[in-house]
């Protein structure tokens, strides 16, 4: 873990540093408290589809978690997002594609994509997913940063590649996942099959006139997850009208399954 | 309104009163904080079936608003409940009724009533939505005690009551409802539009295994509610199942919507 910068927010220390996992640098973002007495939970931060590692929703989520809470947050570049860009054209094209579905109104499940997309989809999920691993491992690994108790934060993309990553990894106590349905994606079987696997604490957060899926994956998809402690968080509006005030149950669920 | 009693447990002061609504007398609680600098936001709590006042559900919510955001909150009778049972042997059929409900497991949306236990059902509905009409009437007569917000919450019982109440009293200004869902009801299509009619923020609680009703009509009931601003909270579970750190929920919604 290189740390590549630092700065210091209004009592909220901000490193940006660079992994190596797997031959590919993953460029992230580690907001701690300036003053604690000691390691304090960690937030995990997976942004959306299209986002990077500081995007206004992720960096104002990191911020109140470390002031709020006195937690740490870490936020990384998904596969293909944000420094991770190698073809801005492309995603530049996808990140209209996306837009105009939003725009076109109340969603289907299906959406035609190529055996090509589908292949990048699930390959970004299995790299997403051993990326998350290692940040764990390397913010593991720094003396005194973080004290064991960790959480799962991430909505839409953040809940595709999260969700199997939660699943498969025990170091995670609780997550907040959402925008997400059961029968959109490419490896919809295995990612059922991990959701019925959880059994941490979940806040599951959806739209209920969310363009990019209908009603009814969303509410089989909080049925499949396996966790006895679990709840949906319904509101009217499109997938990017989650109300700003949501965010006080975000901090609510973590500090009621983490502890502050 | 006469004050039959008073006392103070640890700050929170209770004061029992009887109203006259009709010709009949309606027995009440008011609870305060025992120091306050002024008039203070008010919630009223509609009680469940076969429920009454006191419950130790009501108490425990009635002292926490008190305590934690400093409100008054005040609980009556329902008709034919608590103190106002007649016929304590039909009272105890019928909680026993929907004991046997609940321990037989998912509910169906159609119960056997008689055309007598519907009209029943509908009377008690009027009544209880003007008695706390006449409560809020009662407590504004009050000096110096409620400062005109005013926020409601009911479950179950409390929102057959409490919905048709909130949408027809423009003094409440926010409401928690739940455990209720569109097609169990005598007198449904009122009770549908009054849902449709509501402007108000409302925090809707469901049950995903409530034995009293199915999912899709508490589904159906979340969407005829009429507020732009409105949530949805489902957990897993049946009728009185619902976890309670979802207290932490109700408290944010109030601060939300009616400050503290």
């Amino acid at each position: 873990m290189d740390i590549i910068s630092e700065s210091n927010e209004k009592g909220v220390i901000e490193r940006r540093f660079d992994l190596s996992v797997e031959g590919e640098t993953v460029p992230g973002i580690i907001w701690t408290p300036e003053h604690t007495a000691g390691p304090v939970p960690l937030v995990l931060i997976g942004h959306g589809g299209t986002q990077h590692k500081r995007v206004p929703n992720v960096l104002g989520l990191a911020r109140r978690f470390v002031r709020h809470a006195g937690y740490a947050a870490v936020a990384i570049d998904a596969p293909g997002h944000g420094e991770r860009v190698t073809d801005e054209a492309a995603a530049i094209q996808v990140r209209r594609a996306i837009e105009r579905r939003i725009a076109a109104g109340p969603g289907e499940d299906v959406v035609e994509i190529s055996p090509e997309q589908a292949r990048q989809w699930v390959e970004r999920t299995t790299r997403g997913v051993q990326e998350w691993k290692q940040t764990i491992d390397a913010l593991e690994a720094e003396e005194g940063l973080v004290d064991g108790r960790i959480g799962y934060w991430g909505l839409s993309m953040g809940t595709a590649i999260g969700l199997p990553f939660v699943a498969s990894e025990p170091r995670v106590k609780a997550a907040v996942l959402g925008l997400a349905g059961l029968s959109v994606r490419p490896g919809a079987a295995a990612f059922e099959q991990a959701a019925r696997s959880l059994t941490v604490p979940v806040l599951f957060v959806f739209q209920w006139d969310d363009q990019l899926m209908s009603r009814q994956s969303g509410l089989d998809l909080f049925d499949a997850i396996g966790s006895s402690d679990k709840a949906m968080h319904i509101h009217p509006g499109g997938h990017i009208d989650v109300p700003l005030y949501e965010r006080d149950a975000y901090e609510a669920f973590f500090d009621r399954t983490m502890g502050g």
